[in-house]
């Protein structure tokens, strides 16, 4: 049997079949247009699995279950979307929906996009066999997905495991949930790339602001990391200060969770052991305990996009 | 059968003898006296329970199981201690020791104090019949006890749920695990009482300066409250603050852990609904997914001294 994982996100809805060996058979993606209703987006879905199931000469009944990872907030329990900004959903019955839609009888479960990549890195990825993990998503904001012994952890009620908003420096920057001073609005890429240009913009020396030409808003989340390689002293400081940041946040997961493992993601990750090893030098120093206790190690995490698919696809 | 119950800490232990229906049969106390040898304590251990035992005509042949409380860091599936900083321990065998000394055949397990409180308050106090809580202890430190499906979450390894330490202030108040800025440092009672200091000593016409007969060393946690019914606005704003703290602290794990409640404990919480309904008209504020979401109500610990050898003996 076969199941299928599907990474619903507010730009493309990708599916794949997943084998028994974690193997995917076959994935493919179409756009999400996420400003229609939400029934057009479950009917572009159930073609799609159609579609590639189709590819593989199978059909709905060899399908053992179907997974989602979808953004926002999930009632795991009712297959629902309360809310979810990037699809601009309102209580849309996600899992109920594309089993009529699918004329399937096989089990439909649905959880958070971060949750799925933690889950897909921990059965197939960076974390393969390990049974408790914390993953960050280090992008437009700050995702998280906690493994404990192998299953998803989300909480008692939907909008738990919402590792991006809990405080880092209250009454700190303004964070997209409306709190100020969350992790999200410090470890984020979107953070890092405010605070590079603030950081170039005061300095006009150094080397970012050639980096991006002149024009701070061309400022990505490489160009601190290039110019720092380089020697420039405000990337420098600017890219320590990003650890500190990240390393803090991650602690606070450790003394909550105390994992085997902790997983970065994102384009950031291209850092790779620069971006790793200053953060396993920080851990050691700021978690409860010290050298008393356990401290994970902080790796990258490694299937890229196909996390979701993996991991949706192990919801069932 | 009957499960005994005990609570080990820097002062005192207590042990007692827990009914069916979570009654406690009989309760007492020794005094710790913790800078004796490990092996000394426990000894003293197992003699208080024998002698609850023999006062009710009982035998450690009629009890289920032995669940201990005990301040620290705790491996669990071991059932040692590897560091507990009230007790002055490092690598005590707690459990093994104890059913040695007792030579009893039942269980003997060991969890976190702050985490049986939990599950105590969770099996017969505020939060009976709940089955995800969290709770916060407010007083010299600040502890923390999950409750998850019932059951008592600590994460993987020792050292983890330990909500006192991840950051409120990233870089901000010292706290006593090395770190600066964490939930502790802000939410304790102890910090409650070092900023009631500060503030009464800038303040000369403050009524907190009165209240501790112009000795500010003689400040306690009530006299803020009590300044600021008599309409003293330095305490008044000095205890916004602090709910401000407090609220901010809940919000991060309402964030995680999304429970059905949260619980506090300590002596603040003679304070009552003047403690929790500020503090809850906050939480609606801060929490993720805002009036989309389920907020768990804030509500005052019931159990007091009791909490922790119920939820120990339910350990077993």
């Amino acid at each position: 049997m076969y199941r299928i994982g599907i990474d619903l996100g507010g730009t493309n809805i990708k599916a794949g079949i997943v084998g028994e060996g974690q193997n995917i058979l076959r994935e493919k993606f179409v756009p999400t247009l996420a400003h229609r209703p939400a029934e057009e987006v479950i009917i572009d879905m159930a073609k799609l699995v159609l579609s590639i199931l189709e590819e593989e000469s199978l059909g709905i009944r060899d399908v053992a279950g179907i997974g989602i990872g979808c953004p926002g907030m999930i009632d795991a329990k009712s297959g629902e979307v309360p809310y979810s900004n990037n699809l601009c959903w309102e209580n849309v019955p996600l899992a109920p929906l594309l089993k009529k839609s699918l004329r399937a009888e096989c089990p439909i479960k649905i959880s958070n996009d971060a949750n799925c990549a933690a889950l897909g890195e921990a059965k197939a990825g960076a974390a393969k066999g390990v049974s408790n993990v914390v993953l960050f998503t280090l992008g437009t904001g700050v995702g998280g997905g906690v493994i404990v012994d192998g299953r998803i952890f989300e909480g008692a009620h939907a909008g738990g495991a919402e590792l991006g908003h809990t405080t880092l420096i209250m009454g700190g920057e303004e964070c997209t949930c409306g709190r100020k001073g969350c992790v999200e609005a410090y470890a984020s890429a979107t953070a890092l790339i405010r605070d590079a240009r603030r950081a170039a913009g005061k300095e006009p020396g150094s080397l970012m602001n050639a980096l991006c030409g002149g024009d701070l808003d061309r400022m990505n989340g490489k160009i601190p990391f290039d110019a720092m390689e380089q020697g420039d002293k405000t990337a420098k400081a600017l890219v320590e200060r990003y650890f500190d940041y990240l390393a803090e946040s991650v602690a606070n997961f450790v003394n909550l969770f105390r994992p085997d493992v902790v997983l970065l993601s994102g384009g950031i990750c291209n850092q790779g052991r620069n971006l790793t090893d200053p953060l396993n030098e920080r851990l050691g120093r700021l978690c409860f305990g010290g050298k008393k206790a356990f401290v994970p190690e902080i790796r990258c995490a490694t299937l890229g996009n196909l996390a979701g698919i993996i991991g949706a696809a192990n919801l069932v």
